[in-house]
């Protein structure tokens, strides 16, 4: 009952330490230092190198340390063995609170009054939209799309979504389809994208994209709000985009390299915010304790939850 | 039917033009020019000079063209008719938007992301307290109370409230009186102060009330957040709790003296927010519509709304 390690990026020391406090009965591998492949069973990965779990001839399940998988689906030689993504309330909770303040630092123009404060200047010209009167299309409504568009909704926002299903949610338009999608980009203030990054949705986030939004609106322009993946987004039309004001402002996550290289020009950009691939971060002891739960659960022969489909790549 | 005008500080001749449109029937009349006192059956103010309402025969009602009527208790020479406020949806979401918004940049610690975005630095070795495990302790469950400690329940604080009144609000404690306030400044991470103005809550935000918060918990000492009315609070002694870090941060909408001076120290405090006076502002066209619909249906014989108690003042 083996569990290999397989985080290269992570302090490896710590997460052994929580493995060896939550599941005592299981010995743990590091990739990277020597251990028998045979008595491996279970993988828990966060970017491990491509090919790095082609010859464990007794695994059983590989666990994303994140929600995302495609840092996994990536790699060409992953065994066909079932993938297990995180899902939590702890990462939905967090995921919402970092989109509902951004939602609301562009409805409110929090930008502009820091602006102010620092020049020492008390002037309230503008009348600022309500939020009932903005539009929030949410690209997603999965676990995260979901809750974030239900809170979104309860802070007075008019919600729409986009999924590829069709969905029932309380107050919120659901559109699919590339139909519905046009849709939804044509009436949206707020764009926000909680998809996964699959074969389907790289790089959609791009100029061609940006151009079917609504223009004009209630807070000048439409903003984009990205906690998906990087690989979602074309950087480059974004900045230009953002350049010639036909989008006014984004919230970004997430990046197509990160840690986001110093030159980016989105470091600086006056109508951006930048954070550190922290929207929604789980604590590692309730994703171990998630991980361990389940291979009990597993040994004892009942069946994985939050399996990934491998063909949708979600 | 006439109507006065008693808002030396507002644009008169944008106010006459709504009044004129959405009540074509009344006279109206502003002062500062002449006029004949005998035939004001309604006054409209918003911080009139003290006893300029005294020799008005035939007045009815006085509307206050704010939620707070503290401008007009304060006049020693207000007549003895009714006072209403506006009460409104507008201006309860509008509020609701600002204090949610203020709470989660306090949670998620967005100066400090601004600050490392402007530094070009990625980086997020803190852990960031998630929101359920961050108490809010709200002053005042009136109108914009109670729907503020909805809201920031539905996006996952801890809530409790404080009232003269024990009130029963769907997943927020309640407290009252002495004891209650003790109980939950002494559990509170964030505070957030939307009480009126009175005899009684001038002055509460004080050292005093400082020392009863909590110290330290998830977010590293108490915040403060008020959009109630300048005279709560004692800057002096904020800035110095600030100064000191028994306050941990600060939003503010309200001050002693508005406009704030320009060499007030909270504009430069690294962790205060300060805004004008605008967290929740109603459209000029809602609040006139509002009023019109009062007067006609006192001129019908219908009762009024939104009275003020004038022994509690408010
Ligand atoms: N920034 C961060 O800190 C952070 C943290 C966690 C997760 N994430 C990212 O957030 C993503 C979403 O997480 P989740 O848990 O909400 O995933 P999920 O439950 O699998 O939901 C994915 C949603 O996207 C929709 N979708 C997928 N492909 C689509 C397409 N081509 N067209 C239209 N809709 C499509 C799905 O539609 P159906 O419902 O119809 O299938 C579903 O609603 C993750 O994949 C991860 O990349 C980021
Ligand atoms: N910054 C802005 O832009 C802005 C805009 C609008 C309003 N405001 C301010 O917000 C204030 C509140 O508005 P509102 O419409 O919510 O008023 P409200 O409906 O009258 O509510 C006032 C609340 O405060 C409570 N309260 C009053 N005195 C108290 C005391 N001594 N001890 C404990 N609780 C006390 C009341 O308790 P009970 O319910 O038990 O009576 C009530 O819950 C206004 O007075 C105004 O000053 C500011």
């Amino acid at each position: 009952m083996s569990i290999l390690f397989a985080a290269p990026d992570m302090d490896a020391g710590a997460w052994r330490a929580r493995l060896a406090d939550q599941a005592p009965d299981h010995a743990v591998a590091l990739l990277g230092e020597p251990f028998d492949p045979s008595v491996v069973r279970y993988v828990l990965s966060w970017r491990h190198p491509d090919g790095a779990l082609k010859e464990l001839p007794n695994l059983r399940v590989v666990f994303s340390l994140g929600a995302g998988v495609d840092h996994l689906i990536a790699d060409p030689g992953l065994p066909d063995v079932p993938v297990v993504r995180v899902v939590g309330p702890e990462l939905r909770d967090r995921m919402s609170e970092w989109v509902v303040m951004h939602a609301l630092i562009h409805l409110r123009q929090l930008r502009r009054y820091e602006r102010q404060q620092r020049e020492r200047q008390w002037s309230d010209d503008e009348t600022q939209p309500k939020a009932s009167d903005v539009q929030v299309g949410v690209l997603g409504l999965g676990v995260l799309g979901a809750d974030a568009a239900k809170k979104l909704r309860a802070v007075g926002f008019s919600v729409s979504g986009w999924s590829t299903t069709p969905k029932l949610l309380d107050g919120v338009r659901s559109f699919h389809g590339e139909e519905g999608l046009r849709t939804m980009l044509s009436e949206a203030d707020i764009l926000v994208a909680l998809l996964p990054l699959t074969a389907t949705t790289r790089g959609m986030l791009n100029a061609a994209l940006i151009r079917r939004l609504k223009q004009g609106g209630p807070l000048g322009g439409p903003v984009l709000i990205n906690a998906g993946r990087g690989g979602l987004q074309v950087e480059a039309d974004i900045v230009a985009a953002l350049d010639r004001g036909v989008l006014r402002g984004a919230s970004l996550d997430v990046f197509e390299r990160e840690p986001l290289p110093a030159l980016s020009p989105l470091w600086s950009h006056p109508c951006v915010y930048v954070s550190p691939h922290n929207a929604a971060i789980s604590e590692p002891g309730a994703i171990v304790a998630g991980v361990v739960r389940q291979i009990e659960a597993f040994e004892r022969g009942d069946g994985l939850q939050n399996v990934v489909d491998r063909v949708r790549e979600y």
